[in-house]
């Protein structure tokens, strides 16, 4: 296995990741979900749409669902980048990578190209929205989970030697990964904003987004978020936490909304901006090291994710075969 | 189903559940999970036991550790009565219902009265200890999850209605209870310090001790336990948890020790001294209330305990039969 | 000096500090200021009297706030008895004494006694109020600093010899006191529900009440109530922390509604039921003992107190001399 | 009033505030301190050096400790710049302007390059330091506060117009700013890495260094920062906090250091990388605003910072007036 190299003069300039496009069947359930349990904030609903932002956010939205029978799926994934002549810049780039590429009007966003990766991942860049009120210090409005912003997506990929080799080539940096004995890409963690994550790939049956994450203040908050979601009668939501990653070293809960979009709330990052930091390996079947606290996460969370609305789903040369709580119970039974 | 009546003019006055006395292979290895991951402080090591106290307490001990070879049992479980009148009319009164009682001599107590209840658990009643330095506010000596104070113990009990009839004979007041669909009991909260455990009793194979548990301060110091836990190679001793009680509604996490003993740390009660308080009734088919949080625990959790020495487990005339994580797992899928 | 004696075998059970009535001018900014910033929740609204409770506490109220125009003061002061029949026997202990004593018809609460204590502490004693909800568990109405349950009420009084043989006469522990160089009482806490506080008492004109104190759950939930009293607007409400306290060892913050009644959140107690438990001796000039992180109160918060409505206030014989913290500055400077 | 203009091509990369160099007098002394206060983390101790990093930072030190007598001074103030490449066009951008700039060797870092600002600020840049182990997940070693990592740094400086302007010029972009009723510029924040804070400048005699600030976990590692520095002795290096800061949102603790040299410690941000971003705007005399949990600072925390070591301090034109602590208790009473 060779690491994609580093490339620090990317040909547009990618800040960070920032938004979902998401499906929803019912849309005041999901209003409700996301502002009491999470904590997010209604910027506008309008047109079958619900604009939602975290507590800090200043941009327009970071979530936005869109009312839609049929399955759950994810529209678009957003990325930013920092100016106009980026777009223009990135337009150049698929154009000339022979990828997907063409600019959209999408209401409150600034011009906006669509684009998707080599493995059809539907994302789309922009690099202005209208400013919405900054939510910070209404301390007496925060709700549940006090979500505080978008910080990353992790995605569900069949081939990580072509991702890493794509996302490198636009500039992201590599913080952490995992291969295993035989020297196969496992997961890939890249970043642009100078914490270990904005995008996370793991190898398997994909492109499918596995969720959304966003920051929140503190641990209370992400007791808070189960709290509420408990004395709300979303207790089942609850998937996997609080528990402290591996990688990354977040301290987490996952939940999963009305629809089964996967949402994750966590807390503590460290950055990575200078150039001498390595990305940190990890082992898949290292448990105790992957797994601090012990328990692996239940075979939902390792399966399910949210596929792309038109986008075929292709298996991994390699299957991966996690140590699942169900199978983790039933060895040590 | 009947609940048992309070005592409010009890024989003798029993002031709280106030320690433990287990057996361990090798005291090292106890002491360093114990002092480095739970946070308890060495009171004194002597004569192959090891005596253990919280942060906040003055008393000479909460947990003895015995080294011992062969199966982990439990010795004692401890209770404080308030004066030495009241191990006298506790001798009465344990002699005049035909139940084993004996004054023993134990280092670094006061005199102390063995006892046993109907059930067979191997109890021993004190007044007094020798006095030992608060720790509270020596904040720069705190470990792990800076365990405060032992607050209860729980059992597994083959008859609770044997049980509550004894327990609130001796003074103890009900605090929470469960019942199942035909009225079975499943399990009784009791106190006597006005939170809602001394001891926790629920329906199973015993009498065996289910777990002893210690407050501590915050949500924080929680997960502090579970992140040393970690770090020092303890992650699997993190049974269950975080997570939140349906039943007394603590914030929980239970460890298994180096011997299989099971220890909780919890934050957050609620005063029940007012005479009009009314025992909370929980039904055990209502897994959304009793789980506000969506996932049970693992099979472990309901069914290993430690026993006490020397004393036969019997079957409860009703085996129940709890969604295990195992259970659900399996039925969800 | 000498400390008073416990007496363990009181004339009546006390089983805790209970409630305070308060006047306040305006029902409407007092129900926004203790339901938003301390998070209490309102049990009823009628007569021109505010009832409140907090969130664990099921009694109907732990603070009445009566309408009344003119400068603020305490109606009464209460604290619970454990039956009907130590109701009684206090009547005898107080009439006995010659102390005044009589009883009352309270709404919303069982038969009462008010009496007061031999410094005109107007106090009144009862032992049951209606039922209502916990709202302990329902975190989704959880509201700025999430208040808890009454716990202790703070005194200024100008005699505490007198009110050290009094309170222990009644059965109340002393858990702290202060003494200065020349041995004269200047603080005392005394407790009959086993933690550090029922009733803490200072040496000062009076009598007066300081403050009442409610617990909270967390530091989270401390910080909650300061951020949330600031962005509504009560930033000068904060009077004194978030701060640590020397005696009792409390994480607490003071605030003073709108009317200057200083009400305390905290957080973090010990367990003081034992009886070789021995009485904290404190130094009032040991500074950095007492006041462990540095900088003591403002002014105000030595020298203003409640008066209680028709009691004359008295001056010590001795007047203390805090170091407030304009002093220390001033010294500093 | 005219805020300087965003540069958003400056002639080298400064990625972030690095590192802090500063004399002190007892290398013992400072070492206790930050170890055991801070939770800073030793890297090395050699020839009169203490090199001390964050938790969380794997470059080799974020604040070296010169032994040495006199008064204590600051040597230096260290910002990252990405890549060698970015050193040589910071050394031609300064040769350029006029301003002291020379490449010097220093130990454990990369090549480095001594400069002025404008207005004397002594500094230096560098690319790269050796690697060191991040303790992040070590938790069974972190003491007291767990100083994450270096966030940023402020200055006193007596002209705010130029100090904005070569900011802005070498590429840091306005989070937020503070100015008086005549337009006169009070404060600037500044930014390179996408939070509120790399470098924070107040107007005051200067230049000088107000203080370094470390980032830390949660609400409760300020607060064991607070704890163990009462419990150690250093109550009264406790100068300000805890507290809510309006600029910047942060909830932050102020120290002294024993040679007087100030840190702070503080939680939360947001992200701030977006061009549509509007720099926040402050208003001095807005108390509440400003201070959302009442108090202003003592005297000491406005005058008092540290010198540049052989650096003259010139006044500002206009000399602020804070509202002191002094000055808001003396103007109530």
């Amino acid at each position: 296995m060779r690491l994609p190299a580093p490339n620090y003069h990317p040909p547009f300039n990618i800040t960070r990741a920032s938004h979902a496009v998401w499906s929803v069947r019912d849309l005041d359930a999901s209003e409700a979900f996301y502002t009491q349990v999470l904590g997010l904030v209604v910027t506008a609903r309008e047109n079958g749409r619900l604009y939602l932002r975290g507590l800090e956010e200043v941009c327009h939205h970071s979530m936005v669902l869109t009312r839609r029978g049929g399955a759950a799926s994810c529209d678009r994934i957003g990325l930013r980048v920092f100016s106009e002549d980026d777009l223009d810049k990135a337009h150049s780039f698929f154009t000339g990578r022979g990828l997907p590429c063409a600019f959209a009007e999408i209401p409150h966003q600034g011009r906006t190209l669509h684009v998707s990766d080599p493995l059809g991942t539907a994302m789309e860049l922009c690099a202005a929205m209208p400013l919405a009120e900054r939510k910070l210090t209404r301390f007496h409005e925060h709700l549940g989970g006090c979500a505080q912003r978008f910080d990353h997506y992790q995605l569900l990929l069949p081939d990580l030697e072509t991702a890493g080799e794509f996302y490198t080539a636009i500039g992201f940096r590599l913080s952490e990964y995992m291969v295993d004995a035989s020297e196969r890409l496992m997961a890939l963690f890249v970043q642009r904003k100078g914490n270990p994550h904005d995008i996370a790939m793991m190898l398997g049956p994909g492109p499918r987004i596995h969720h959304a994450a966003y920051t929140t203040v503190d641990v209370h908050t992400l007791i808070r978020a189960c709290d509420v979601a408990g004395s709300l009668g979303y207790g089942r939501s609850v998937e996997r936490g609080p528990q402290r990653h591996g990688p990354g070293h977040a301290l987490f809960v996952y939940f999963r909304d009305p629809d089964g979009h996967r949402v994750e709330l966590f807390n503590t990052h460290y950055l990575t901006l200078d150039i001498e930091h390595q990305p940190a390996r990890w082992d898949p079947s290292n448990m105790d090291r992957n797994l601090p606290w012990g328990l692996p996460a239940q075979r939902s969370w390792y399966e399910e994710a949210t596929v792309f609305a038109g986008v075929a789903v292709r298996e991994p040369a390699f299957k991966p075969n996690p140590v699942t709580l169900e199978r983790y119970l039933a060895e040590r039974s």
